[in-house]
């Protein structure tokens, strides 16, 4: 796997639900610049969009993939097939210098976009997981400070709606899930658009302590991570339990 | 001028500093929806790059022209230069059909870009304007609602540090001259990366309550705003006036 080097480039890439993003940030002794950006939320496949959208980026930027010393890509929870765009299109990003990569979580991207903003609440992320079930983990931010609250799970509205009584902050909810959390649970805050969905740069923001400390992995290690397993192999291992029973 | 569609889609630019950026709104029953955006922040001259990214941003979220009901762009202050590109690029796209416009104070579309989040802090705008001067704003933002506390100014950094002097709140600065006004006033928190730069969500969401109460221009009448002279001018001033004396 290539070295990184003390100031870099790293190309982050978030396609796990319906919007999808790119972003290019550069880091220079520790200070974080963003390069560049794109995003999409509409209703077209991210097999289609997602490699122009880098393509067009980088472009745009005056950049190119040779410039890119790492990467960065959220590996879920997600859609199933968004995830695996993502993650194929990062494994073939990083294969021909053999760059190093760094899985984020798909909902600690979310949050970690708000880092060093002084605010004083709790950042609930939540990705629509269907049949009323949200994908989320909740974070606390204190003056800028960012803190893991609870692990990335799959909880019904329900659940979720418990886990959250008697928090004392307010509760900013970020997401996919985020308008549907709210409809349930109304004192919720609904981040405002520009803020609220999956966002490449955060999740490069996510890389950056962990490229810091060492921990990027080779593309070909990199796999999507599924809280529970797809509907289709769900269905097949109900049928076949019937059938033993 | 077309009139307004009930919901509507809004494309906005911001280019008027070193960073570019845009984005497309849609509107529908006052909620609003980030479709798409794209930013750069190099060094590349932006009548190179604007026009090409927006069409790239339009056709890779599936869209195009033909869906934008209205337009917004950052007017100034800021890069003589830059203002003149945004203004340019959105008079020409306001034209085929003549669509609504919305001048927006660069200054205001950075501090926009916040409002919803539950932050209780004062928002510093703040532009590089060369010679230890910057284009600058504040606002405050209460449990989400943005207000504005001084007009658009040049000042310089001393005029600036003597203004803050006494706020209460954490004072969160953003835009290009942010770093500039960091290094001389250490108190002031930087934003992050990615909420840093000017923003065309911000020019967007700016825009969004003033077409509300009907206060879209034509393309035609859409000037650049500055806050000082362009150098040259001032200096054939300051020579003419030289050569009276």
């Amino acid at each position: 796997m290539k070295a990184l080097p003390e100031s870099y480039t790293l190309l982050a890439v978030e396609s796990s639900a319906g919007p999808a993003s790119c972003a290019l940030l550069r880091v220079e002794e520790g200070r974080e610049t963003l390069l560049c950006s794109a995003s999409v939320n509409t209703r077209l496949t991210h097999s289609q969009t997602l490699m122009p959208m880098i393509e067009d980026m980088l472009r745009n930027a005056g950049s190119s993939l040779e410039a890119v010393d790492a990467l960065a890509v959220a590996v879920g929870p997600g859609s199933f097939t968004g995830v695996r765009i993502g993650v194929a299109a990062v494994k073939g990003l990083a294969f021909p210098n053999d760059l190093p990569c760094v899985p984020v979580s798909t909902l600690e991207g979310m949050a970690r976009r708000f880092e060093g903003l002084p605010m004083n609440c709790d950042i609930l992320t939540a990705m629509d997981a269907r049949c009323r079930q949200v994908y989320t983990a909740l974070f606390s931010l204190q003056d800028g400070v960012l803190t893991r609250e609870t692990p990335d799970e799959a909880l019904s509205l329900d659940e979720l709606s418990q886990r959250l009584a008697g928090r004392e902050h307010p509760i900013l909810v970020v997401g996919d899930g985020a308008a549907l959390c709210c409809t349930e649970m109304p004192w919720l805050r609904l981040a405002p658009a520009g803020q609220r969905d999956q966002s490449a740069v955060g999740v490069a923001r996510a890389a950056v302590p962990r490229l810091a400390v060492g921990e990027a992995v080779s593309g070909d290690t990199l796999l999507p991570v599924y809280l529970r397993l797809p509907q289709a192999e769900r269905e097949l291992r109900r049928r076949q339990a019937g059938e033993q029973t």
